[in-house]
């Protein structure tokens, strides 16, 4: 009786185990449910002049889910480590070209261009290996001042997390 | 012997629901498998004439998975609440500069532009959170007529689905 | 007593096998954890005239992630079937206007244009639902050559899969 009593003791606790087990299961697979979704998109509500190498701040928000873009600086900060796309849109005011380079942390990434005149609207999407914590921002390449032509419309920073890595 | 024969059922009840929830645990991890998969991309076949306020019915459709764009109405109507990612390429007809808005429920999101003479192909890519039954659609601007310039090749409407939410 | 015997036989192999589906339910739940990233992301990094017909060779690779597009033949194989989006970025060299195919498979997909003289920037972004193996690239749509204007900033070949299906 003493052996049955052990023997049904082990099972009761392997038991236990098996559905803790079960628990947790069905508790990552529901964390699994939740997807991460993070988006921005915002665009300049009106004509921008940039400074030296001023950072865009895009202040007409259309998209912000959760909360990565921060139109007081313009900057983007990735929340998790992922593959994210990330789009720029670009007019000149008439009355200059402009540069803008695409910055990742403090370094060139590439440029979009803009002609001076006829209002070329200009654009560039990059797929980007970022780590969380990584910060992307649109900058004035120039040392010089930099006119944008807009009111809501034209130039624009996107971005979204496609997958989480 | 009683007792041992209440602990026994107690046991296999036990295990029973225990066989139950993990094969439960497989189905729904099976669903996980089958992806929601939403992606449209249509051009214009030839150059067209956009009367005032016009959708533009962009009729070569190069992908349409899921089928929520239909080019009969130019109109991409979201299936899942989530973040899609919208795209929208231009090029004006030398005779006249373009202006296009992006719309989303009859609300203009922002404007692509094109101007006139030479063919400038221009480009923008949003980032937007739609709930299910949200359309959006690309429209001439203008309440005059708009000519765009094509040949199955520059004008361009596309959208995927990135993340159900 | 053999009774008994016999069913706690059969409740410790009930356990047993209970056991190792939970650890299989597991081990699938974890593979899911490892999403499939594919990302890639290239410029040209240098003026460049490409020959008719000729295939750009993206050369500055800013991210690869799955390794997928080939830097020394400019070509994007996809790792699996999947939703895929593909983008393109074009300045032409001011000394000639040039149209680029956006190819998939041997066929033309679409055409980004940029004129003479002005550096005009342009863009197009593409969903597609490619399958296993189905290869996609840029290439010069004249029979005579082609110049671009580059530093590695302006000319860009990128995609990411959003979806395997």
């Amino acid at each position: 009786m003493v052996l049955i009593g052990i023997l049904l003791s082990l099972l009761l606790s392997v038991s236990d185990s098996l559905y803790i087990q079960s628990v947790q299961t069905f508790q990552y697979v529901g964390q699994k449910e939740k997807p991460l979704a993070v988006a921005f998109n915002a665009i300049l509500s009106k004509d921008t002049t940039l400074g030296s190498k001023e950072v865009v701040k895009y202040d007409s928000v259309l998209t912000n889910v959760g909360g990565a873009y921060r139109p007081s600086t313009g900057i983007f900060t990735a929340p998790y480590k992922g593959i994210y796309t990330i789009s720029c849109s670009l007019m000149s005011h008439p009355s200059n070209s402009v540069h803008l380079d695409i910055m990742k942390n403090g370094k060139k990434l590439s440029i979009v261009y803009s002609a001076s005149g006829t209002n070329p609207h200009s654009a560039q999407t990059q797929q980007l290996l970022l780590n969380k914590g990584d910060r992307v921002w649109i900058q004035n390449r120039s040392g010089n001042k930099a006119s944008l032509h807009d009111h809501g419309s034209y130039n624009l920073f996107s971005g979204a997390l496609i997958t989480k890595v």
